[in-house]
């Protein structure tokens, strides 16, 4: 892991993220970015000299460019809670090398969808289990990175996007003590059976009304997750429609499971 | 509409409702109690001196003589945030006469679940109609008195137990203008036509583990509600085991939106 740049995030706008520190980096071929809570917000925590929990915040497929706006207010948020938050760029996403499984089957499901076709278990297997293989060692590499850094420390959490990463992250990884999972992509018929592994609290975020999603498919992924502790937030408001207070309700799980 | 005895909450456990007066009433023949916060917990509202909003409290057929712990439990909360609440005694519960219709259904619901047969329409009918009918008018009465007493204004919130109560009163009252409902009862097939009609904002707790509860049923008239704004929280626990930070999004609703 190496820090490529740094910087202090513009203080002016909100009171609780004095001095979030912001630091890119790349860990091997993959660019990532770390932000940590400044001391003064750190002593939030049991002790300012305790290290901070750590959140990983896993991007949409759409490159950490395009998202860095979403992700950086995410981060501030989360540091005026005491956590320290990184991300990686997926696999296929930003400048990293395409997926060609993954685009073919991309360009299948618009053709699908297009013509008015089911999208076919086929197609969403194409699509998202390479993407699942690839990004899973990729976030436990970055875990074991960003654990060896001064000042961070567990219990680990995970925020996430492609919510069949965070299945299987969840399902695989004992460092994850609690996920907050977006379901808002297609989901292979295998993540079924993974949900089942997957033992810890969870927190997960439905758009209701998100028409490109197959609602069924989350409500069934929600019901197989082994875990005791589950909550299913669903709002109204479209794929990115996601309201103010069903971030603010994630935010308080994580402070309720991670400190 | 008479006042019938009077007490200061025991202030004890929580700091926050100091003195919340706790008056119990009757409506003609319906009894009722009525939590006001006390000036030192309504000065959280913009003025000391402003009327309360309500928070009308519809207990589950269980009698307020049983439920009495948790109501009051919520009005405390509810007190500390600035709100008065009141709850009646539903038709056929506590000491008011016997739904005859009611009862009958009960008695063949629970005929038709000891003998593994399916729960008709016919049976959830009876069950639960002849008590929409009867209460929403009584509610609508509570709601005219309850209003006229000095100290208690609008905006007006529900939250309750029996969802096709919350469901007709949010669609035909227009005092109320928020609601919380419990997804945990039976549903007739003529309440998701009347969903339809509902337009304020709601947040619906559902219990995914609730065994005595048709979860789709619950999901099918979450979806039919035609309010905008619409959260659906579901978690673990069972029937009765709504987790503490279910409440308190409840709570936090009823801020957003009569504050």
């Amino acid at each position: 892991m190496h820090f490529t740049s740094e910087q202090r995030l513009d203080t002016s706008e909100q009171r609780l993220d004095d001095g979030v520190l912001e630091r890119e980096f790349t860990l091997g071929e993959i660019p990532g970015i770390l932000w940590t809570p400044a001391p003064a917000s750190a002593s939030a925590s049991a002790s300012a000299s305790a290290p901070s929990p750590l959140i990983l915040l896993s991007p949409p497929p759409l490159g950490l460019r395009k998202t860095y706006p979403r992700l950086a207010a995410r981060a501030r948020h989360a540091a005026a809670d005491g956590f320290a938050t990184a991300t990686i760029e997926l696999p296929g996403s930003g400048d990293r090398p395409r997926l060609p499984a993954a685009e073919q089957a991309l360009a299948d499901l618009r053709r699908a969808m297009e013509a008015g076709e089911p999208v076919t278990d086929e197609i969403i297997d194409a699509l998202i289990l390479p993407l699942v293989d690839k990004a899973v060692p990729e976030w436990q590499t970055a875990l074991d990175a960003l654990l060896s850094l001064p000042g961070i420390g567990g219990p680990v959490g995970y925020s996430g996007g492609v919510i069949s990463i965070g299945t299987r992250l969840a399902a695989v990884e004992p460092r994850i003590a609690a996920a907050v999972l977006f379901a808002g992509s297609f989901v292979p018929r295998a993540m079924f059976e993974e949900a089942r592994h997957v033992t810890i609290p969870l927190h997960v975020l439905l758009q209701w009304d998100d028409e490109g999603n197959d609602r069924q498919a989350a409500l069934d992924l929600f019901d197989a997750f082994g875990s005791k502790e589950k909550t299913l937030n669903a709002n109204m408001g479209g794929h990115t429609g996601v309201p103010e207070h069903a971030g603010d309700a994630a935010a308080k799980f994580f402070i309720r499971h991670l400190k």
